[in-house]
């Protein structure tokens, strides 16, 4: 990987002097149509060895180009609001929005590769985190982000003598730490493990640009004409070209028409003193578990989905019956804001993520993407089709830092949605309003149907499974989520 | 204060009971109302001695109402993010949106009486507090916000039995701490300071509700209604009445058309090769502050205004030239996204606030208020005159968190403008694009000239003067802003 960026490339101080002109507006240039075009971000990754020029090229990018469109991010020790979510909440959060270009300085791919270095991750960490971080990346590409990723090399020769010039200068002695030298004694394992690291991370969608760091025109140079050559071919591109296409085969319908769905037992019920005995045990139980001592270690993310009148909100208000007002968020899912359209289809999730000891309940959710988008034509069929696994992904991300996710599906008959609408029709309160686009997604029951059978046979993972809950009686999909949530926390409880 | 809040208030839990259920319907009712109306938000303030209630009011507004329509917000221990910045901060990013019910749970009151109750601060604090604090409310009862600051107390007696009573179920007792016990000891002392402050902060855009917390059925009624009635007035209220209107004194010009601004040299220049050593000198010096062991205790905002073509970008491209970019962000202020839009005005910059040892640029700032909002109408004439006293408290805010504050108006001459978009309009470029806009602000060159003359007036103050600078000649104006800036913090490294 590192060999052509070791070969003492180096190029005269008057060469520069007189390409740096031309190169820095024609940066700009393509800096302001991207602004203009508005329709992607530009995500650079800045990484590499230390004493490589790092710190000097994004100074450089941000003089070269107008400051006020980049974002430049630097990710030294995470704050506590950080290490109470999942390592990517860090990243996401600093995403840029379409139409900027966002400098990276450190990323996602700095844990894995140290940690691994210093021995604090085996070998099977880093392989899992090199392919979280392909699909991480190819997310990104489908959304429709340019991400030019470079990694700064010296050859160990070279970062010696780099080392030394900076202790020399008192202007810049400053620079060199502890740190600096405990990096360079690994200098051997870090080569060959960022090495591998980058082969396997270096894809058609994000590819790496190694850059030898020693001389400092060599790698501006070089540095602005990838980043500027690779915005031009995307700018230049007419508009949906390069745009992902489905390659999967359409989506079956099992023949007999049974799904997960058709199968549950609607008929399911309970009586009204069981329910009000139940109500009070199950919300004393969660209650206690969320003042138990180990509830501060893990965080609780419940998803509601299912049809119109389902009764997500009066099921989420037994849920909160339970819970201390300080320790949980309801988010209702509606359109994205104007911000939120600017990200990724999973950054407005990923804003709400709770903290440690924090419940975040959703009412509708990220589903919504195979849900309302698909049937609404909403976004492409590639769209959808990537989401279930860049879902499973994000479910899993949760899993793994201790997030337990509690995913519920209340099922009704197309009967009772009839019925409940009517109910609704008639009663004078503003909440219970019924719009035409009810009765309108009504008309597409069964294709609802079969989306929502997909997505439960497509996102159910150990982790994250869906719970499917009769809900015709209320009262029964009441205390069965009720139940679902308490027994997760304590298995949750049993691992923690 | 809370004389009639020691009376033994009780009502029998057959009347809540009755009660209950209509109030809860009216109180969902106006919620929806109060969704759907999308102009103002509600905050609700939780406040007063240790168990009398509070939590359990909290839980009950937010089962009576829909969770999913409540923000609740608890104010524990500030996260480090929050630590970082001027103490209204994490205030601030609670607040909720128009349309919306903010439950804060614990608030601004909290720390400056607790603060003053065990002796941290002196009298002198208090009382400044209570200014900030009223001045605060009157900003967000302006800005349309509906606040209702609920007060829970009990009396010395009540307050003994309660804590008792908690301590002897099993299944309360955790709730009683040593906190507890600390805040009973001092009971006069908080009885006397937290009275004091009620007083003077019950205003007429924010009276206090003193409610007396020893018996849930009365209390939690008491509040249900109140809270609805509050909501309900407002609702019931035609639109735009109550609406804020300016009894200000009309703006005089002065009689012979001379301000600070006409005042201004805009012959001053610099020579090539002065420009050239002082960059150099300046941004080195910049650079070396921002290493400096006592960076890492201030954070710099720097705002910049003028009229179009003053050169704030090629400026603000001066000062990042000295700056490690890890260091800063540019924000650039255009139109407000529809997030900010749901806020009050000040809100899009609060966010961006720097952390401790960070700098923030702002392109146009808050001072748009007071200058196209002003001249093109965009507000109304009571909420920019309004703006004047509301950014020095924003400013003064900062100031007190060694935020350093550094204001910068541009000022070229009328033919200079011209001249400078002339030349724009020969450029290929992109980024020197003229639009038709550009030209229609021209045309209200001097009511811009007038405005700005007005806000240097009004808003330079000991914290947070303006700097007025000369800008014809652009190598002049950027040398004459950096320098500022190094001397503004140089001072604060003096003082910190």
């Amino acid at each position: 990987m590192f060999e052509t960026a070791e070969l003492g490339h180096r190029i005269a101080k008057s060469v520069f002097d007189r390409a740096a002109p031309k190169l820095r507006s024609d940066l700009l240039d393509a800096q302001y149509r991207l602004k203009e075009d508005g329709t992607f971000p530009v995500i650079v990754l800045i990484s590499g060895v230390r004493g490589a020029g790092k710190g000097e090229t994004v100074n450089l990018l941000n003089e070269w180009m107008d400051p006020r469109h980049i974002l430049t991010r630097a990710f030294d020790t995470p704050s506590d609001e950080e290490r109470d979510r999942p390592p990517m909440w860090r990243y996401w959060r600093a995403l840029p929005p379409r139409g900027r270009i966002g400098i990276l300085f450190g990323s996602w791919y700095t844990a894995p590769i140290i940690d691994r270095v210093f021995r604090k991750t085996g070998r099977g960490d880093l392989l899992r985190s090199i392919e979280d971080i392909n699909r991480f990346e190819k997310m990104l590409a489908d959304e429709g982000a340019l991400i030019v990723k470079f990694w700064f090399h010296l050859s160990r020769k070279a970062q010696r003598k780099r080392l030394k010039a900076l202790k020399a200068d008192p202007e810049t002695r400053w620079r060199v730490t502890r740190r600096d030298r405990d990096f360079f004694r690994e200098y051997d394992r870090f080569y060959r493990i960022s090495g591998e690291t980058l082969r396997a991370t270096s894809t058609a969608d994000a590819p790496w640009i190694v850059v030898e760091g020693a001389d400092a025109p060599y790698r501006s140079l070089t540095v602005g004409r990838a980043l500027l050559e690779a915005m031009n071919k995307r700018l230049d591109a007419p508009a949906g070209r390069g745009r992902p296409v489905s390659k999967a085969a359409p989506i079956v319908r099992p023949i007999d028409a049974r799904d997960a769905l058709t199968e549950l037992d609607l008929s399911r019920t309970v009586t009204p003193k069981a329910y009000k005995a139940g109500l009070l045990d199950w919300q004393g139980r969660l209650g206690r578990l969320a003042r138990d001592a180990k509830f501060p270690r893990i965080s609780v993310t419940l998803a509601f989905e299912g049809m119109d009148a389902a009764g997500k909100g009066s099921t989420i208000r037994r849920v909160t019956g339970g819970l201390d007002a300080r320790l949980y968020n309801v988010i209702p899912v509606a359109a994205p804001t104007d911000e939120e359209r600017a990200q990724p289809y999973l950054w407005r999730f990923w804003r709400h993520l709770p903290r440690k000891g924090r419940v975040t309940i959703f009412d509708r959710t990220w589903y919504g993407r195979v849900l309302v988008e698909r049937l609404e034509g909403f976004c492409s069929e590639a769209d959808w089709m990537r989401a279930y696994s860049e879902i499973n992904d994000f479910e899993e991300q949760l899993g793994r830092a201790d997030v337990v996710v509690c995913k519920f599906w209340l099922q009704i008959s197309r009967e009772e949605q009839l019925r409940r609408f009517r109910e609704r029709e008639r009663m004078r309160f503003k909440r219970f309003k019924i719009t035409p686009e009810d009765w309108r997604n009504r008309k597409k029951w069964s294709l609802y149907q079969s989306a929502a059978a997909d997505m439960i046979a497509r996102t159910s993972t150990q982790s994250a499974p869906w719970t499917l809950v009769e809900a015709n009686d209320k009262k029964f999909a009441r205390l069965k989520v009720l139940e679902t949530v308490c027994r997760r926390i304590e298995r949750a409880f049993d691992g923690a």
